[in-house]
């Protein structure tokens, strides 16, 4: 299973320097890696562990320190072609085709020959899935539902009913696609929340990938859409009629309240929150834990709850720490004044 | 499927101004809504949509603007009659009562003959399912477990043994009712925590909607309570031994510790959390990403973490963005002050 | 199914004052609890509650005040004495051993005779399933992966292929063990994230019990550690190769993400979180809501977000409650040496 460290560098288009005919056969972290292991550096705060590091061949760009006997294969970005050279080491798990004869399959529903649905999995009435998609045990496609070509859904996934899902998707165990959105009005006669029909759905574009227990909400009327190319962490919540990305990044636990425009790339750090009908611009970064309250525009960088630019955020938070420090300079000035006003020397 | 705008009036006790001939066929927000579709106005901030609107149709509150050309239906409360209307359109899924051959219900549970246990359900021994309840694929519901007539639990929802579910409740995909509370002892001298048997139940009462991967936890003793008519979107924790409600609202990702005891109508933001045994009086209300760490008054409107009264908060987070500020006005004065009593002019 | 109280007595190696012939029948809080029942008192803070509970017999410690007619058994720590005797009134729920008919075990899975797996659990190619485990419906256990002895999965719990999950962990609903860690390398020009092969695995020491829908990532390479005797609540996220424990205590909705290291006994609060790349060193305790962004030494006690030191978190919040009064006084300042450089009485 090893292979060449040529072909590996061809793979990337990368400069080999040092020993050519390495032979490797996996990845690892430069702290770990050892005979037969490639890694990578792409950090100059990592240097020293570079020079310590036992790895057969360093993937480098072009700003590595010299070699010192060590094997570089000098790429533009060594952190992607890192990234590629391991899928080469990890292809997708394959999976015999067929329908399993636990699963629930409902005779109107379409199930490409080449798709897989394990036992336990259901497929309701009018739904579809492409070629290649791998359904485990317990995941429901709801009626109506559409899931693309070579998506998998993991064991105990839901796609509501009505909901569409693309190509290449990948969703953790215990994701749940079109769930309600949260709508209600208040009838305070009665008592009573009273709910507003959630009937729209969601749109997941291709290339996307959801963390366990996420959670994306259908819409009101329309769509909830999941651009192409987003990455969701675990235990993220969307909220009705959202949309984001394409190519956007959600870390683990942000919520999204109904209606938030996320843009192009946008980065929302773990734990973080927007209020809904709000718009977060193309290239954002929105750190963790913060609270978005209003528009983000494209390209800011905000932290804080609510948030400010991440520059202000961190003097506040520097001033906020030495707060004793400046009451105790009011209380100071306060005595030396009453002294001054009273003529006494302080 | 269209109906007569007039229909649609007397339903919600409202007055149309204007073309009372008309056909509807669904609704729509102001900004999509189009021909043969009812819309509603309920806030003057969306003044300027509502006159852009080509909605047929509007449900309108008794300030709205006059109606130039379209169709008014006036109302005491648009946003609900909205929601009434939006229910005639879009009545509840029926399902064809039964249970399914692939699904686990043990001979001595007992399954009303107009409930639906699909496939992939499993109601265990002594569980009772009530009428026209319907349980979708991956349900379980424990031993001795209760639920009520027209319930729906989605795929995967769990109700643990013994828990007690009302009538008319919505549980979305993968929510979690009756897992064991969070409660160990520490003993040093082995050293290991040890496990507090969480003995009590959840009890959910009527007309509650609980949100995908919500977790309502057992009681030590005694029972966790949801009250009726209480909505709890995505991802929300309830700790052990909890009360909430009766007709509170938990945004996505709120978390209540053990012990917390929400009056009516308490409202709480999304992420927004409470230390436990604790009060939050009736209709108060807590911020997104709040921290509650002591009790609330009702009707109180607090936020922050710790919470502040709403309008404290305000205030403090202002200044707080101002303490450059004010740390430069304090280096000012030190100046001056030093100045004077050097008896130098500043 | 009463108990002697001194055979209870003698359980926890307490002393009884009072009613040595009490018969138990069970135990309570000391608010609740009534005849025939068992409590404790832990805390001088509740001293009015012990003094107006009904409970039969209350387990004290050395500081309890004087019995006044009511039976106590004195030990060391009440609180832990009431841990052990809950379990004894509470013995854990059997289950007959076996494979339902409805399970889906591969034949090349290894499931002992002595273990449980409930129809519509799955137990795939190579796993393992050790004695007396108890797989609920739903369960999912992948390809390779090994559930230790005495381990009990709830309804749809997943453990992913490969990982391992040690001796008499209890992991409650919908629980996520193995899903892929959350990494990706930017391919600026495609543009797409391109995802880093997620190749290690999670691995689960004994004695370790995790709430309803919480997630532990697989490692990138090499493994996640949840260690020894930890216990981790609802919706908490583990990063990918996170170490946390032994017997740390992770509150709900906590979140870590990637290659955190937490030491043996830390405890974190509801909703806190921290940063990948950090240490949390033994026995710290990090408060709800937290952020943790640096390392935290051992035995520190921290707050905030980003985190201080507990004692100057309490005091920059006061001071931040007081800022309006501050800014104030500032003003005052500024307006009374003005008024001296003028030469003119304030």
């Amino acid at each position: 299973m090893s292979r060449a460290l040529s072909e590996l560098a061809a793979l990337v288009g990368g400069d080999i320097e040092g020993d050519a005919s390495l032979q490797i056969r996996g990845v690892a972290v430069l702290e770990t890696a050892g005979e037969g292991q490639l890694s990578f550096y792409g950090n100059a705060r990592y240097k020293h562990v570079l020079e310590a590091s036992k790895a057969a061949a360093v993937l480098v760009g072009k700003d590595a320190p010299p070699r010192q006997g060590k094997t570089y294969v000098r790429v533009k970005n060594p952190h992607l072609a890192f990234a590629r050279i391991s899928q080469a080491f990890h292809p997708p798990k394959r999976h015999a085709p067929g329908i399993a004869s636990g699963a629930n399959v409902h005779p109107e529903a379409t199930v490409d020959a080449q798709a897989t649905v394990m036992a336990g999995a259901t497929v309701a009435r009018g739904a579809t899935v492409g070629p290649r998609a791998v359904l485990y045990p317990g995941v429901f496609v709801g009626e109506g539902a559409r899931v693309g070509a070579d998506t998998v859904l993991s064991s105990n996934v839901t796609i509501c009913d009505g909901c569409v899902v693309g190509a290449r998707c990948l969703f953790h165990p215990s994701v749940v696609i079109g769930a309600d959105g949260f709508g209600f009005a208040l009838d305070l006669e009665k008592p009573e929340h009273v709910k507003i029909p959630q009937a729209g759905i969601v749109r997941v574009e291709d290339d996307v990938e959801i963390g366990a227990c996420s959670c994306v909400d259908r819409a009101t009327v329309g769509e909830t859409v999941i651009g192409r190319g987003t990455k969701i962490d675990n235990l993220v919540q969307v909220g009705h009629n959202c949309t984001v990305g394409p190519l956007s990044i959600l870390c683990a636990q942000v919520g999204l309240s109904g209606t938030t425009e996320l843009g192009t790339g946008v980065m929302m750090g773990g734990q973080s929150g927007s209020a809904g009908h709000l718009k977060i611009g193309d290239l954002a970064k929105v750190g963790a834990q913060s609270g978005v309250m209003s528009d983000v525009e494209g390209g800011a960088q905000v932290i804080g709850s609510p948030v400010q630019p991440q520059r202000d955020w961190l003097r506040s938070m520097a001033l906020l720490a030495r707060l004793p420090d400046l009451a105790q300079k009011v209380k100071e000035l306060e005595k030396q004044l009453a002294a001054l006003q009273k003529g006494t020397p302080p």
